[in-house]
């Protein structure tokens, strides 16, 4: 049987988009199937009946949910390739480490500084700004979080090398400029120049324009 | 050179508790150093400076934080001793979404009815119970979230086997009831008569006493 491998995603959601850049990444054919999460399929609320969020892979029909634990998944499985966790235990748990200091510490507070007011702005500005500090001096010295290769810290980053900036753009917030994280903007712009990454932007003119609508689905895709 | 194992953790935290039961399992020694949450140690702000908080596993001198993380690491680096994680990609994956459930969905959803009121508990209580089902239809027809053995989802809900238990006592709420959840208490009962789990459960009388520092102690300690 020939080997099958689908994504249900949205195409605006950095969490969606992780998962197509892993799988470019490893160079891993799939089939990409997009949701509307105002109007949830019976596909994705079979496959992820828990959370009833994207993305989900479907490999040979199994489902795998949750975007880190679905990059640890291709990185266990197609063992051919460049690497997204390094092998050394040390490594990888620093890794994850980072990783999932990007989705509880950095994601929430910039797309809270966004869609809030006042005091309330104010505090997620701060703590957003204290994230990126440690996200500043992680990448210090390196061309990406993962040494001289991209790994899963870098792929759970891609929120920050690219939406951040349209977000900044939209909400008149600065979050990374070049002055205050000299060593994150090269991250970014090195990032997203990998091929696997830049053919996997979200057109940025399509994202403004529907940027209303992605407020509400950002919830639904964590 | 010795291997060297520390752990700084709070004899009252089932994070703490998670990697000391994880260690036993494995059959790892391992000095234990107590931290006062109320007045973090230099060690700890050393160790953790991002979170600040316990449980912290020091290898050798190399500190890894996040009480997920740490159980990846030691099932890395152990690989001697019964495993943590399964060895399939797919049963891994699996492993890994329901450790993240009981972190995201449960937890915080049973802490938060105990220390809220009114409308804010009812709320909270009806979450904890829809995450309560979903482990209830998890653990159905097994003896431990992992299968035969004891696994990481197992490890990482220990709180809803002990101290859940002693929450709902202190509190006056009904969690885990034999009638709702019965598979699930089942679970309970077998995970605390495991050796290494019941070496390492804070003493009934000790954590009722202390209960109220208790709750501030928590939000450090995730």
């Amino acid at each position: 049987m020939a080997e099958e491998v689908q994504v249900l995603g949205s195409w605006a959601s950095p969490f969606s988009k992780r998962v197509e850049m892993a799988l470019k990444f490893k160079g891993v054919e799939y089939e990409y199937i997009e949701q509307d999460l105002k109007n949830k399929s019976p596909l994705l609320l079979n496959y992820n009946p828990v959370h009833k969020k994207v993305p989900v892979l479907l490999h040979n029909g199994k489902p795998i949910a949750e975007s880190l634990i679905i990059l640890e998944y291709i990185d266990d499985t197609w063992q051919q390739g460049p690497p997204i966790l390094p092998k050394d235990p040390y490594q990888r748990a620093h890794a994850r480490f980072w990783a999932k200091f990007v989705d509880d510490k950095c994601m929430p507070q910039v797309w809270k500084a966004c869609w809030s007011e006042g005091e309330e702005r104010e505090k997620a500005m701060e703590e957003a700004s204290k994230a990126l500090e440690f996200l500043e001096n992680e990448i210090k010295g390196k061309k990406f979080f993962g040494g001289d290769n991209v790994g899963l810290v870098d792929f759970s980053a891609n929120f920050l090398a690219y939406w951040c900036g349209i977000l900044a753009e939209l909400s008149g917030l600065q979050f990374l400029t070049e002055e205050k994280y000299p060593n994150l903007t090269k991250w970014a712009d090195e990032f997203c120049g990998c091929s696997f990454v830049k053919e996997n932007l979200p057109d940025k003119g399509k994202m403004v324009h529907v940027f209303n609508g992605l407020t509400k689905a950002y919830t639904s895709t964590v």
